[in-house]
């Protein structure tokens, strides 16, 4: 029978949708996209949007296994979520199954993770299982995980055991202040000039140096382009370094002699790495697709 | 003469713009204002506004002194910053007199002032005049005086000198998360609720403890609404205290066992004086305009 044997691993985030077709021995046969992130559509959509995307994928019954925010409760279909400390190999007995009103398709939805200690409130949604994904490229594996990203997260994983995490918004605040506060004044036109390294540089300094001065060493960024007449790129460097270097400052106790895995978009690891390295730790970057494969892979078996 | 001997204090900020009629004395005789702040006007624009808005006051000849973003380089015209330290008693020797196409008004604008050190780079435009007001109210003063506000200011003053001081973005980064981070989920509808002190107090007390880790605690708004059912007026009272306390948390060394003078909004300055007094530091307030009309008396003199 034609595509026997073979099944579908889905990362269903808010912006994107990725799906690759997976033989019996873990190979990948297709890979299929979509813009039709989960931000963008109401339950009832979902079906239609999968439908099509695995519309080219033979079989008659396809296991599809579904991770990220289709998972959310503005998702596709809630799939409640773990607590911390969690066994990652477990994960697929927390999946979901959403509605599809034809019968060709089967999905299930894992689930994400949740920290409830008062104070300490954290979720995360689809990193869960790119560090299920670590775990089986890197076994044995303890010690934390970076994951830059519009909220970073922040990891300690012990095997397959995801003991506690938190979240950073580092990322979305860099957006929010660069297109919305006082500083976009000095952040008009072109951002990727030469300029930028030695912002991120002294941005960097200052946020590891002072995470907790970060309300008022941001405004050095409109100050600094006032009176000293920074460039735009020299501005937004120094904005994303001091925020990145507040977020590693204001976290060393998170941070061992072990070396550092970082799973994110490759130019946000490249930063990263500059800043865990100044910060006077080790880091190396793991490919997000990588894990993320790896991940669902894994928790499928 | 009809009005001899007045003249006019006028605070021209980003967003209103208010005058005062004030005798030989110093007595109020008249108040005036305006919705045409600075942010509103081309350089253009500001000779009519002032006209029109000081028609009622009498006199051939008006001499009137202007403090705020008037002197901005973006608004009426540039009153280049004086370096801190700066001694506030000589404000007006650094005015500016913009052009007026009529003769009756005569007007100055005051300069702010700046610090250029790199690294250390901060500006004020208003808040030196409310200082030179405290230094005036409050004769012999030395210490540190804060300014909440958009931009809170932390000013160490010492007589009519200002020494150093740092602005924190609290106010502003309040806003764009509210408005425009995934924070606003956490923050629709009614914000005023009896829940928002409870929020208040607990943000307060996360952000004092730990300001370091602001681009970590900052989620919490999120996941605790999202796990724990927190309420909008909650949610937006955590966020409050959480970043004010950061602010206040991560310049501690600042603080010495002086009573803190506070200038800002009225409830502005009561959430500060609830902060300050968590944080072991005595404060009171001084009321803002009361401080802006000392200022321009003292510039005059």
């Amino acid at each position: 029978m034609a595509g026997s044997g073979h099944w579908v691993a889905v990362d269903w985030g808010t912006s994107n949708l990725r799906a690759w077709q997976i033989d019996g021995d873990g190979a990948i046969e297709a890979s299929l996209s979509s813009p039709h992130g989960m931000g963008k559509l109401t339950p009832a959509e979902f079906p239609a949007v999968l439908t099509e995307l695995l519309a080219p994928v033979p079989g008659d019954r396809l296991d599809v296994l579904i991770c990220g925010m289709a998972g959310a409760r503005q998702g596709w279909k809630e799939a409640p979520y773990l607590d911390a400390p969690a066994d990652l190999s477990r994960l697929a007995d927390g999946a979901v199954v959403p509605h599809m009103p034809e019968g060709r398709i089967v999905p299930r939805i894992l689930p994400g993770v949740c920290v409830r200690t008062p104070g300490a409130e954290d979720v995360m949604r689809g990193e869960e299982t790119q560090l299920l994904g670590l775990a089986a490229l890197a076994p044995g594996f303890e010690g934390l995980v970076v994951m830059p990203g519009t909220h970073s997260k922040w990891a300690l994983l012990d095997g397959h055991v995801l003991r506690e995490f938190s979240s950073a918004m580092t990322g979305e605040i860099f957006e929010v202040l660069k297109t919305h506060s006082v500083l976009r004044h000095s952040l008009q036109g072109e951002l990727s000039g030469a300029d930028r390294d030695a912002g991120f540089e002294a941005g960097l300094e200052l946020g590891l140096d002072k995470p907790e001065r970060l309300t008022a060493t941001l405004f050095k960024v409109r100050a600094g382009s006032l009176l000293n007449g920074r460039s735009a790129p020299y501005s937004a460097g120094f904005l994303s370094g001091l925020l990145i270097g507040a977020e590693i400052g204001g976290q060393r106790d998170w941070i061992s002699s072990a070396e550092i895995p970082l799973i994110g978009s490759p130019a946000l690891c490249t930063l990263y790495l500059t800043a865990f390295r100044k910060a006077g730790a080790r880091a190396r970057v793991v490919d997000a697709t990588d894990a993320t494969l790896a991940g669902l892979k894994a928790a499928r078996t």
